[in-house]
Parts: structure tokens; C-alpha cells; sequence
């Protein structure tokens, strides 16, 4: 791979309606394209969800980032975020890199979701996990395979950054996002080259909330555990703190890594954190 | 007033549906009634809006929180929080303290929201805040008049904690509005006394975002000024800054407090954050 091969990146923001950072500056980059263009290849801005922005949801039907796998892009589609799906799919899966622009109420600071196996989307990581000694890679390997935005291109990532509340904007992270991109751009318009080597958090399972015959939560993250993503949990650690006051505590025999710790969009989904190893990851 | 003038006590959560501490802790007392049960009265504990909780959301038609006025329960109504709204006042108009239980993504702390002039209102208050160092009271005189749930009755006001996403419950959080509730009850199952002076921060005026000709928000509110609920703000001090880094200063004259800074459900409302002053309020 050499940067003559790049010629087509995009960049997407409101694949979640209520995850404003990647709202606001995909709008701020559709008004100002100069900030994203480079002159080895074009950029393309896409404000994904319009019209679940408008309504300040994840979602109106479905979530559009579940919602790109083969299954969905090749059926007969009624759902709104299938549509997107499609029409996006038309749009961008013929591009070199797709970036995706998320946040997260989990204390995440400044994160990289990569799914992609590609040798471009890892030197990308590895590179900006240079540059950005923050920045924090999770490997994910979660719900459904293969039906993010990002997983449409043969190269690419989400960003997720946090923590942030849903339909808010924070500064910080806006320019922390902000600052990001650019160094991706810039990075896809030089040699492409990073250490092949990089520290990542490897995705292990995932922990539900405790939960009662009907399923109703019965217990909260605990204060010891909110806001420690990338931080370890050992066994018998606190996870969680019923309503009346009781903790319950980690039963694994393996210390591991809490990460997307008490996302609001995950509660529907069944999780109240991922657990991951951090490994050093040859590519 | 004494004690064995309150009958019944009334205690709100859910109003909004994404506000989760109010709506779990409604659901823990509906489930557990002996919690807050005290011998010199009843209390009625209401899961406002489950319709709203069952989609996330802070309503369906419209702000239950802005529906509770004499035009709404005088007309006929069809929207869904107009029909909660009357049934609310059937249900809690004769109670002698409605307490209502709210969450913020602003970095309020513990604090109560008085709109009320009642005595006991404010004797209540009082308590609370001689027993809870860290508690704030604001006398919030913003939009419509006596729209609020806890206006239905006589005495009452709300409690909003923060910082917090929606959707989401913090325990941290949900444990203090849990031992704030209980202080109340057991005050006013005492012989409601309290110091007649208290400081609080007294509403003056509400600061929108900076919007451009189509009302398309151009700036965030500034790092300096994030998280910096009940701080003072002097003349000429950050406010806000706009997407491509420009910082937007404060330009009146008079130092005042900010108060619900960067709130989720006031974007679209118009504003950014509240100004307040601080005053010793004797009643």
C-alpha cells in the first residue's frame, strides 16, 4: 500500500442521531470542505442520520451502525436506517478509508473502535496511537459482524470519544475529535508508514446489568466501577450496587479491562460494560 | 403549620422518561412502599411518564414538566403529557408536599429548583440545606408560570442532580436523591422548623447558544465555562466557542452565577445556560 493507491476517504458523523460531536462536524466540514480536502485525494463528509438528529435519537427504526451487514444490504428494506444503509453502502463502500465519528457517555476519552482487519486500518491506528499517547484502541468484536458504517470500505475505523451525555456537545471533545481527523487525513496523504506493533484492548465478552424474572434491572454500576474504563478489574472487585445498597462483585477468575462502562444506548442492548485483555497486537 | 397538619406527601419520578434516577427510584419505593412510609402521614409515590421511559425519551408530545398550568388543565386535551398532566392533578392537587424528582446533564450537583413561595416550601429547603452542606437551592422563576409538576400543590419543589447523562443511572447520584428524600420525609414528619434565611441562587435570565440566520447553532459553550455550574462569571469572561475556535466572551456588566450549563433538553428549548445571583433570601 503507498499513498498513490488513497484516493477516496470519508468521513461520517450522525450515524447516531444523538451523538452530536459527529453531527456538528460533519456540518462544519460540509460548509468548509477546505479543512478536510488533501491534495493526494478527495474527501467526502457524510451527515448520516438527518432525520434522527431532528428527533435527538440513536435511531427512528433500527441502529443504523447494526444495520450494514450483507444480510440488510441485500434484502427487500422498508426500515428507515436500511435505507441509509443502502444508500451509504452506494456511496462509500467503494472508498479507500471510512473514519466513523462517534461519542459515548462512558468515561472512553479519546478511543478508536477498529473491526476492520486490513494492514491500512491498523498502520492508521498505530500511527495515531503515536501521535495521540491518550488514545486508547479497543479491538471490537461484539454484536453483529461486519455491520458498521465503517465495516462498508476495505479500510477503516469508529471513532468514540467520551464521556459525553447523548444530545450534548462538550468542547473538549468536539476539538479532541477535531484534531483526530486531521491527523488521520494527513497520515493517509504521507507514506503510510507506523510500527507494526501496537498495545490494543482485545474484546472478551460482554456483562449485563443484573436483571430480575422480568427482566428489570435490579442493581446500577457501582461508584467504584463508573468511569474506570481502561482500568482493571480484578476478581471480587465491585460491578455492581443494587438499589438497596448491596454490592455484587466480579466473579471471573482473570483480571480484565472494563470498557463502554454504563453506555446509555446499551442498557436496550443488554450490556452494561465489555470486558477486554490488552495485548500487544502484531500485524 | 405543624406536623399534624400533613396528611399526604407525594413523591414524582419519571417525569421525565429519560431522567433514569427519578424513574428507578419511583419504581424501587412503588415496589418497597414501606421505605417511605412515615407514621404522621402517607405518601403516594407516582411513575409519571412510563411511556416516555419506554422509549427513552424526556417526552412523547410535549415537556410534561412544562404542562402542568391552569391553561392545560382547564382545556381539552389530546396530546399525551396534556393527559397526564390532568390526571397528575387529579391524583396529587390536594397533597401537602410534592416532591419531583429530575436528573440533569449539567454539573449541578445536589440542588433543589423552588418555584414555590409557600412557607413550608422554603422551610423545607432550609432543612435541606442545613443538613446537606453541598446542596444548592435555585429559585427559578424561567419560562411558564406554574407549569411545573410540583406546582400542582401547595408546598413542593423539585430535585435536580447532575452531572448525568440521559438514559443512564449513576449510583453515586440515585444514593444522594435517596437520602435527600428521606430527609425531607423525616422533616416533615417533624416539627418543620428551620433557620427563615437561606442563601440561594435567584433566576435572572436565560443565555441562548450564538445561532446563526437559520437558527443553526455556531458555538459550544466554552471549555472555561463547562462544568462550571453555580461559578461565577465575570464581564469578559469565556462563554462560548465557535466551531473554528473563536472564543465568545461574556459582554454584561454584572458578575453573575451560570446554572444549568450545557443542558441536553434546553438546546432545544434555546438556551445554553441560566444566570443567576446569589442572595441571602429571608422568608
Amino acid at each position: 500500500m503507498n499513498k498513490k493507491s488513497i484516493k477516496n476517504v470519508v468521513i461520517v458523523g450522525g450515524t447516531h442521531g444523538n451523538e452530536f460531536t459527529g453531527v456538528f462536524l460533519a456540518k462544519y466540514w460540509i460548509k468548509n470542505p477546505d479543512l478536510v480536502e488533501r491534495n493526494g485525494f478527495d474527501t467526502k463528509v457524510i451527515f448520516a442520520n438527518q432525520k434522527a438528529f431532528k428527533e435527538v435519537r440513536r435511531y427512528i427504526d433500527r441502529d443504523l451502525n447494526r444495520s450494514c451487514s450483507q444480510t440488510v444490504l441485500t434484502s427487500t428494506s422498508i426500515l428507515h436506517e436500511e435505507l441509509l444503509a443502502k444508500d451509504l453502502n452506494s456511496q462509500i463502500s467503494s472508498s479507500d478509508f471510512i473514519v466513523d465519528l462517534h461519542t459515548t457517555t462512558s468515561n472512553m476519552g479519546l478511543s478508536l473502535v477498529v473491526s476492520n482487519t486490513s494492514e491500512l486500518t491498523w498502520l492508521a491506528a498505530s500511527h495515531l496511537n503515536e501521535k495521540f499517547p491518550d488514545l486508547k484502541i479497543y479491538r471490537w468484536q461484539g454484536d453483529e459482524e461486519g455491520a458498521f458504517v465503517d465495516s462498508l470500505g476495505v479500510n477503516g475505523f469508529a471513532i468514540e470519544v467520551g464521556a459525553v451525555p447523548q444530545g450534548v456537545l462538550r468542547a473538549d471533545l468536539f476539538e479532541k475529535t477535531k484534531e483526530l481527523v486531521y491527523a488521520l487525513l494527513d497520515f493517509l496523504n504521507g507514506d503510510l508508514s507506523a510500527k507494526k506493533e501496537i498495545e490494543i484492548y482485545d474484546h472478551l465478552s460482554l456483562v449485563d446489568f443484573p436483571r430480575d424474572s422480568d427482566g428489570e434491572i435490579t442493581a446500577m454500576v457501582h461508584p467504584k466501577r463508573q468511569d474506570m474504563d481502561f482500568k482493571l478489574i480484578n476478581p471480587n472487585d465491585p460491578m455492581f450496587l443494587t438499589f438497596d445498597g448491596k454490592t455484587i462483585v466480579y466473579k471471573g477468575s482473570e483480571s480484565l479491562y472494563g470498557l463502554f462502562i454504563n453506555e446509555a444506548a446499551y442498557y436496550e442492548k443488554g450490556f452494561a460494560m465489555c470486558l477486554a485483555r490488552k495485548i500487544e497486537y502484531k500485524f
